[in-house]
């Protein structure tokens, strides 16, 4: 017998290694010290920081990898990851050093993989963000055939002053929402049950609402708030941020309060995406649920100053919008929508 | 329509995160500055560092995680996955600073997720390694019924001085070779056909040549070799270390060395667990592929120069066996067992 027998190819994965390097390379800069093949990743700190905070995330993109594997597309999924796990670092103050990745399915396609590290090592680069590691996996009978399933970790640092904790929120302080592009990573279980379920559509369907084909909705890449951030941060004294994904607004806001204080949400005060009407209509599905499984079109809460409102708009113009969504209160650390 | 009606339950997503956080918040010193509950795990680096440089490695445990489902034993399978990665940042040089999760299946089990942390948990406390952060997702339609999947991503430092990566291997130095207890978590596809397929065993099974059931072998834990690097690093210079997983000891030997040398291993010169012969046998699995596929009984490689063999062997003296098992050469980067 031979392990190949078994449903794992050690070829087949060294060719699916292959595949990917040049993407992965491209990447590095002189922090990274190791080569590829090395057991692990070697990624030079250095002297630069005076007293460094390692700020760390590990996400998968759930349920979208379905529908990307239903479009035969897979140079956008890593894109999603990397934009995610940037954002959920980019809340505590921190910007990337590096990013690894884990590929797992039944049975590896070398090029599948190597479209999937392009887009990785696509978004990586757009953050400085160096690709040091990866493991791609066979696991045959755990994987629904063809199916496969995608997670990162990304690593990154902030001077330990400058962390974003939420500590110095207070009542008065404004709600400020980044827009996001549509359904970001969350909530595909339920998008596909009423989009291929309930309303029977394929993914090559033209929506007249959505002004594109289902697909191209479904699988618009996860915005990065670096940038904006970035910008933010230069004119502003950010005090808490929180990046909406599963839980939606009021659970994902919630955990940057502190104790004594509450956010009041006004809804209305920002642009909801079509989609989500889309949906909501198509599974007739409650408000209370789609403000809770999706980001309704506010893929980044930003806590400041009201002073700094003005600032902020102005700083952002050409850049990224901004929206002005709420205040902050006393209370117990809850979140109101209304 | 609600979003559980989509296979996705929030609320059985939080109750299998409360029932991890006691085994999270035991790994954790006073580097770890986050609270559960934050978007990134904060991790103090601190000045203690003069050059730091981070090694990280992401990496799965393969099929064994089927053999843990089949035997309802979730504690054991979180240990291997730290312990393997452990191995993989010693063998250049690095200690563990943290470590993240990431667990997925069609649907979560609160009990058997809090069970994977304990393990993951334990094994972390044993390595001075804080738990730091995880993603538990739930995708229906990727994962099989009642399969799920477990990744890990450990981050650890060595001084840039400190760097083992076999650039001051020659010919004259030495293989020592520091056991493994059995197959770790590699071939686990192959050994789970010749097993349950080819044999037609259980787990429950006493096999007479095991000395033990098969359930009980095949969950052994992946050894770490952490305290075994401790004490020889503290008595001779470590020129380069392999950890023999999936590739065998040819390729994962020859990761190391420096183009101008080869190595020469004497099959033989060290035990080989009774499990492997067993497998061979009941498989027939020809010797190349054994040794292609397994650790074989040696789980990690150390090289050294030759004087420094016999202090090595005194000092490791009730923590770990070693044994001689090979030189190093002129040559090529290849590795030869002969």
């Amino acid at each position: 017998m031979k392990y190949k027998d078994s449903g794992v190819d050690i070829e087949r994965a060294k060719r699916a290694k292959k595949a990917m390097i040049k993407h992965v390379k491209a990447t590095w800069g002189p922090e990274v010290l190791s080569e590829t093949g090395a057991f692990g990743g070697l990624f030079s700190l250095g002297r630069r920081y005076e007293d460094p905070v390692l700020v760390s995330s590990i996400d998968g993109v759930g349920t979208k990898l379905i529908v990307a594997r239903m479009a035969g597309r897979y140079d956008t999924i890593g894109q999603d990851l990397v934009n995610h796990c940037v954002n959920d670092i980019l809340v505590q103050g921190a910007r990337p050093l590096f990013f690894l990745d884990y590929i797992a399915s039944a049975s590896l396609e070398p090029e599948i993989v190597g479209s999937i590290i392009e887009g990785i090592g696509t978004a990586c680069r757009n953050h400085g963000c160096a690709l040091i590691g990866g493991e791609t996996a066979e696991l045959p009978d755990v994987y629904q055939k063809e199916e496969f399933d995608l997670a990162g970790c990304i690593v990154g640092v902030v001077e330990r002053q400058k962390i974003i904790d939420g500590a110095r929120i207070q009542p008065g302080d404004r709600v400020l929402a980044l827009p996001s592009n549509g359904l970001h990573t969350n909530g595909y279980s339920l998008v596909r049950k009423i989009v291929f379920g309930t309303l029977g559509l394929g993914l090559g369907d033209y929506v007249e609402e959505l002004g594109c084909a289902v697909g191209e909705e479904l699988l618009k890449i996860h915005v990065s708030y670096f940038e904006a951030f970035n910008k933010i941060s230069e004119i502003a004294d950010i005090k808490g941020m929180a990046h909406i994904t599963g839980g939606g607004i009021a659970d994902n806001l919630s955990r940057v309060l502190p104790d004594t204080c509450a956010a009041t949400i006004r809804k209305g005060s920002w642009p909801v995406p079509r989609v989500f009407e889309f949906l909501q209509h198509g599974g007739a599905v409650d408000d209370q649920e789609m403000y809770q499984v999706f980001n309704m079109g506010l893929g980044m809460a930003v806590i400041v100053a009201a002073e700094d409102e003005d600032k902020i708009t102005g700083g952002l113009r050409g850049i990224m919008d901004v929206h002005s969504v709420g205040e902050i209160v006393k209370g117990d650390g809850t979140v109101t929508l209304s």
